[in-house]
Parts: structure tokens; sequence; C-alpha cells
């Protein structure tokens, strides 16, 4: 573990045996080239990293994290950097391997379901890769043309599809690992369970903290042979939360359903016109329906008629995929627009039981008005994983600091009624100090112990996940703690 | 961690805080009772505990642990004791901790669709209790009116419906653990995803290694609107698996998919006469189909024409809970009746890629005429998830060695086609010496270093799933392990 009174670190040795590895041009050491890298989709916090790496195979991965290791520096895996809660953060002399050149797609399986991919291949590539097979990959973040499947893995990542077919970690088979120490191993395989303890499991979700996939395996799904989407407009979020609960209780399990509030509703139609989406509404739930033709059929009746038993104004519904690509358009712009008509924006993600929906809509309408912040609600209704949008103005000095506080009574909220603080987006660097509102000092030790002993010089992506310190309002105790970002 | 030469265990001093913990009542010493507790499915192996304790709370269970720990005294957690891997057998001077006293269902949330129960809850009991409301907890062994919660968790087990809704893990979304240090922890919670490490997931399938759960958090299903069970009949076994393969690719996932051969059709026939399976048959095959009414209708009709196209005799279908139930009676009687037509049986458990079924079923034929060995075939098809029944006398010394050599060529026949040693009844004592046939050595390290940080003094159920010695032919290299009982 490195302290404060470490000698200086001898940069130039360790990147001349990074240059061995990779090459000259596999090694990013100008700081003009290294902006780039020096923040992930959470751009409120920066740190640029001493050098950035990009291997090509999982041995180079391994020679660069066993170099680190040999030096007592610091490693972060990044793929995209799409990430919402700084997990691919780096932190002050540390070095960032990027995964951006792993973009291989190296099996297909289709008679068993499985493709094997570099962790660098776009979320989009898989499905892409499989569809004209009839299958696709079901987890499917906003971000998916875009982000990478091993930022997937690290921060197990979700999206529309996953009320009905479960996040990321519900899609991973196996996975070749390095670990903190530069060790190759291999968890999991090509079937759904193999003996021993379930170390993909654990891998899936620890955000870079116990090592670095190299080689994913992720299962594919068959593509369905009806897929309906409905539009309801509700003049009450009440009405609309209601629904999402009636139409769970039913027994259906829609592929996907989402809720915008009327400022979501406004500011896509603003900025992508769909056309679509009635302006008036207090609420829209955009419900996908998937499975054989007949029982599309039978559900989309069925959910339409919840819907307007709970006093949906009107019901629009499609099976084309130019309308049903139509009818999602804005929800999938839905953050942008949000960029568009406010100067910034803070998107809070947190999990509350379903049931608990229209209390805690009114809760944060009730913070909204408390601390003067315009809110956007745009989520995975089915699921109950909230995105808040709370619209500032980051030119303001002490906004990010008071919208940040909004945001923590959110989550403090989740907790509250028995939810979560992160749904899909991770906890990274931006949410640790939240961790003992949902864990106690023992809950928290024991996640400690498995990333100690995996991570034992604590060098695999510092200072994510867990309180440094303990509490954020507490003192650090220890000096053996990586507190080299101002912020956190 | 214990040595061989340790002093002599303090057995008064222990059972007298035992008592007063837990009572006269709930710490068993008598050898006589102890009988029952030597051994569980896994009748081969044999050990007499220490003595047994039947706490009823949490609180309990952590004061037995604690005793435990200070005086360095292995304990065994056990259930029902159904396990078929030796999961829950004794080690010698061990403390059983048997969970046959926690059986209440602490609580119901059928709004959030998840149950809290006690682990010696059966697993029976929990559909029993929500099904009047219209759900019901999916995994179901065939053990499910007898055996526990708390071993379904232990061995991560299956059942004819984990083909459609996946195994125990996929349904355990929180659970309240008694660390092997007496540390009391909640992972998980109420819903699906929680931040931080999995440790759910890692729990789950851990055969008591890393302590014991006290409460569990269980997921139930919506019941289907429609069921319906197909009985094809086929004169080929390749036929048969040739249609599991079908059906799985024209997308359909059955509730279950079972198939039986000659043998094992002859020996329920034999012994509980449901009168519907042909005797002349070389496979069947029960798929269960489970959804919306229209749903059903459609893919029963499919099924059939696949079954039909691939040569089936005659398809009977049946819609109606007790027609049903007569179509199943053979599959759920099969292992009883393979020990009514046979002195013993032997029966394995291993997964392979489905498309691998009718190669392995050729090859665990030739296994069959070269051992001389009659082998019975009744098996989760859908899954892949293999059990070969194999008959024999183990009245005749030297028999029972060949046919654990005979399985263990099965289990490398998985492992050679890509598959696993173990689908659902878990490595417990009898398997650890296959585990180096699918892990690396590097790949089972990192097994046991989560071992080690939970379970550090190695008192937690020792001797189970990691090879001891690390492959069975090998020479002890260490007097730091627990060889208590001869067999293994």
């Amino acid at each position: 573990m490195l302290t404060q009174n470490q000698p200086k670190i001898d940069w130039k040795s360790i990147i001349k045996k990074f240059i061995a590895v990779l090459g000259e041009k596999g090694v990013v050491q100008r700081k003009e080239e290294l902006i780039t890298y020096e923040c992930d989709g959470l751009t409120s916090y920066r740190q640029r990293p001493a050098v950035a790496v990009l291997p090509r195979t999982t041995e180079q991965v391994a020679e660069i994290v066993k170099i680190c290791n040999q030096y007592s520096v610091p490693f972060i895996a990044r793929g995209s950097g799409t990430g919402l809660s700084g997990g691919a953060l780096p932190i002050e002399d540390s070095v960032l391997i990027v995964t951006s050149l792993m973009r291989q797609i190296l099996s297909l399986d289709l008679e068993n379901q499985c493709v094997v991919v570099q962790p660098g291949v776009i979320n989009s590539w898989v499905t892409q890769a499989v569809s004209g097979s009839g299958f696709y990959y079901a987890p499917d973040p906003s971000s998916q043309i875009i982000c990478s499947i091993g930022g997937n893995i690290a921060e197990n990542s979700g999206g529309v599809h996953c009320l009905k077919y479960g996040v990321t970690t519900n899609h991973v088979l196996g996975l070749k690992l390095v670990l903190p120490d530069g060790a190759i191993v291999d968890v999991g395989g090509q079937i759904p369970e193999t003996p021993g303890y379930d170390l993909t499991g654990v891998f899936v979700g620890s955000e870079g903290t116990l090592g670095i996939a190299t080689e994913i395996t992720l299962k594919i799904l068959k593509t369905a042979e009806s897929i309906c989407v409905l539009l309801a407009d509700f003049t009450s979020v009440d009405a609309a939360a209601e629904s999402v609960s009636d139409i769970i209780s039913a027994g259906i399990i829609p592929g996907g359903m989402e809720m915008m509030d009327n400022i979501s509703i406004n500011a896509v139609e603003d900025v992508v016109a769909t056309n679509c989406y009635p302006r008036d509404a207090a609420a829209i739930l955009l419900v996908e329906i998937d499975g054989l033709d007949v029982e599309v059929q039978v559900n989309k009746q069925r959910v339409e008629e919840i819907c307007k038993r709970n006093g949906a104004r009107n019901v629009t519904t499609a099976f084309d995929p130019e309308t049903r690509l139509k009818l999602w358009k804005g929800r999938k712009a839905a953050f942008a627009a949000a960029g568009h008509i406010s100067p910034d924006y803070y998107v809070q993600d947190g999990v509350i039981p379903r049931t608990k929906l229209p209390y805690v809509l009114q809760e944060i309408a009730a913070l909204s008005q408390k601390f003067g912040y315009q809110i956007a609600n745009v989520f995975h209704a089915g699921d109950g994983n909230l995105h808040p949008l709370i619209l500032f103005d980051n030119s303001v000095a002490g906004e990010l600091e008071k919208v940040e506080e909004v945001g923590g009574e959110i989550l403090k909220l989740c907790v509250k009624v028995g939810g979560s603080i992160s749904g899909e987006h991770g906890i990274g660097a931006d949410k640790k100090c939240y961790m003992p509102d949902m864990f106690s000092d023992t809950d928290l030790d024991t996640m400690q112990w498995v990333r100690t002993v995996f991570n034992p010089q604590g060098l695999a992506n510092p200072g994510k996940i867990f309180p440094t310190p303990r509490t954020c309002g507490e003192a650090a105790k220890s000096s053996q703690q990586y507190v080299n970002v101002d912020r956190f």
C-alpha cells in the first residue's frame, strides 16, 4: 500500500517497460493526449493519469499489471469512458489501462447461444453480430452505441430491457480475468452454472477493484417473434405509477416499462420533436411487450385496459419497427434533451420497490420545491429504477454542491423505502459516501475482505466503491489511503 | 487451523456452553441419537459428529459459532440432510448445527413478490404459503417436499423448472448470514440488485464453507395462466435428444424438459405403474409449457411438430392438473424406482452443452458396456443436466469403487465436451477430487482466497469442495488439513 511519504515514482523506467510490452504507439504519455482520459461520463470530477496504455491481448494486460505491481503504482481500467459514477476516474500518479484496442469478437456459438468478446467491444456490436441469425444481447444501456462490454461488466449495467431479462450479471457466463497481481484466471464457463464459488458474479459490478476482464462470455437470446410498444398518456403522475404496479401485479412482465414526466416530455419535444408525446401530459408510460405474436396481442390488450382503468387519456400502440422506433426516440434522447433545456444537469440513479413509486415521486417533487431546482423524471419504472435529472447552472459558484445535496437526499429517500443507492450506474467515486446509508460497518467490512484478498496492495482502482474516510464527514484516520483527488 | 497434534478437545466445557445458549433439549449428545446425523443423502460416507445442536434464532447460531471458534472446533451446518454430494457430512470431532427448528416463514410481501424464511423451512412450504395468492417459488428439487431452503442455498439446488427460471441463485434476493467467526451480516436485500460486491451470489452454492444463512429472502413468481405437459415417445435416444435441441433452437423455453431412457421407463412402470410411459420406447421426453393460454396453445403445437418431425411415435398432451400430475408421476418417482429394480444405485450429476446430448449419451452407453453396469438416464434434458443412475450391488466387495470410477469417467466426459462436474447437487465431499479436471490451480487458488478470507481458521465445513490433497492421487503435503474421514 502506498503512503503519502512514499519515494518518487520512477516513471521513466515504468514507461520504458510499458513500451517494451506494447510498442511506442500503445503508450500515451503526452499531457495533451492524456486530457481525453481525465474523466469518464461523470465530468464533474477530473484527474489526469500519469500514463495511459492500450493493450490488445490478455497477456499484455497481465504484463502491464505486473509492471504496476513491481513499482507499486495504482492502475485503473477504462473502456469507452461513458460511466456515470466515475468508476474509471484516474487518480494522481496512476496508470490508465484503456481497452479500446481490445475490440475483437473472439467467437460466436449460436447453437449454445453464447459469444466471447474482448472488453473493448461496443455493447451494440454484440447484437449486430448475431441479429442476422435471430439473436440479440439483452442489456441495453442508453449509451449502448458507444459504451463497451468491459465497462458494462465493471458497473453491472442495466437498460430498458433489463426489467424482463435482468441486468448485465444475468447475461455473463464466464470471464477470463487478469487479477490485481497479474495472474490470469478463468471464472464461470459457457454454461449457466459452474461449481465452486460464483466468482463471475462477484466480479460483475466490482468496478475494476478486483481485476480486469479480458475475455467475456455473454449469453445471447432469441429475438422475439413479435414486439409491440404502447405509449399511454396520463394527466397524473400517480395514475401512471399505479399503472406500473398494476401491470406487474397482473403477472405481465413487459420487455421494458419506462416513465417520463411533464418536464422530460417537453424537453424532448423541444429538442427532438417526436410529435408523439403529448406536451400537456403529467406523465407518459412507454411499455414494450415481446414474445409470441398471440401472447403480445393478449398482453397489449391487458396493458391497454390497465392504463385506461387508471385514467390514461389515450394509448397508442405500434408493432412495426419504424413506428416503434419513433415512440422510443424521445425516451432515448431524454438525457441529451435535458442538456439542451438547462445549462447543466445532474443525473441520479436509485432504486425503490415498485410499489413505492407514487410516494417517492411526490417526495422528489417536494425536494424540487424545497431546493428550488427543476427535477425531470425519466426512468425504468418497471424496475423502480429512478433517474431524476436535476437541472442547474454549473457556472454559478456553489450550485453543484447544492445539487449534489439534493441528489444525496434522493438516495437517502430510496434507502428509507427499502431501495438502493444505485440501480445500474455503479458507486464509483461519486456515491461511495452513501454506502454507509445502505450497509452496516460489518457489511462493508465483509466486502472489504473480498477486496483485500484479491487486491492486497490496493493498486486496482483505488478510491472507488468504499467510503474513505469511512463516512464522508469523518476525518481520515489512516495515512494508508488514497486521497489524491481533492473532491472525495 | 487445527493440526493433527492438537490437544484434546474439552467437549465437556463446550457442551455446557451450548446448553447455556440452547437449553438441554437443543443439544444432542447421545450416540444413538447422533446416528441420524452421521450422513446426508450420500449414504456411502458416514461420520458421527461429536455433538449436534438445534438453534432457533440467528443469535443462537452466532453464539454457537463463537463457542466453536473459542475452542477451535469445526462446525457443519445441516438442513434436512437430503443433499447428494455429502455437503452436510460431519467430520470427526465436529459440531453439527442443525437448522430443523428454524422453520418459520418470517414475512410475506406479495406486492413486492418476496418472502423471508428461516433456513429450515421446507422447499415446498414456500409455494404452499403463497399459492393461494397466485404465486409460487420456482426451484423445485426432486426432494422438494423434504429438503430445506438452507440446504438449497448451500448447494445452489436446481429442479425441473430451472430450465426456464434458473437455479436457486436466481431466486435469492438477500441473506442474513452468520459468518465463520460468528459475526452477523446482511447481504443483498429485497430488490434484485444492490451495489458493492455480490456476496449473495458467492454465498449461494458455497456449501456452508463461508458461513450459515439464517434468514433468506426469496423471490416468488406469479403462477402461469396455463400449463400444458407433453409426453413424446421415441424409438431412438438420438431422436429425443435432437428434439430437445430443436425445441430450444426454435426459441421455445419450456418450463421443464425432461428425458427418460428405456431402463428408467421400465423401472418406473414396474414400480409405480403410471401406465402412461410406453415400455418399448427408447426414450421419452416430458415437456412442460407455461404462460398465457394463447402462448401455451401455440408452443404446444410447435413442440408437438418438432417431436413428430424427429420421429416421435406419439405425443400425449395434458392441460388439467390431474392428468399433468399423472404424466409427471413416473419422472418424480424415477430415482426411487431405480432403488427397487437394483439393490443399489449411484446417481451422478453433470452438465453438458445441450447440443452434445446425442454424443454424450452414446458415450455413456459405451461406458455401461465397457464396465458391465446398467446405467439408467433420467435427467433435465433442456439444461443438459445429466443424472445417470448406475445400478449395482453394494454388498459385493469392491463394486462401489468400480461404480465410482464409472461415475468419474462420466464427469470427465462432461468436462471434455465443455460442461461441468455438477449441475445442482454440489461438490461436497463426493466430487472434490474432480475439481482439478475443471479448474486450473490458479482458478482453485482464487476460490481458496475467498474461502480463507471468510473462513480463516478453516472451521466452517472443512474438507468440502476443494481437493485435499490437491489432486486425489497426490499425497497430503500439509498437516494443516482435515483428513478425518478415511474415504476422502
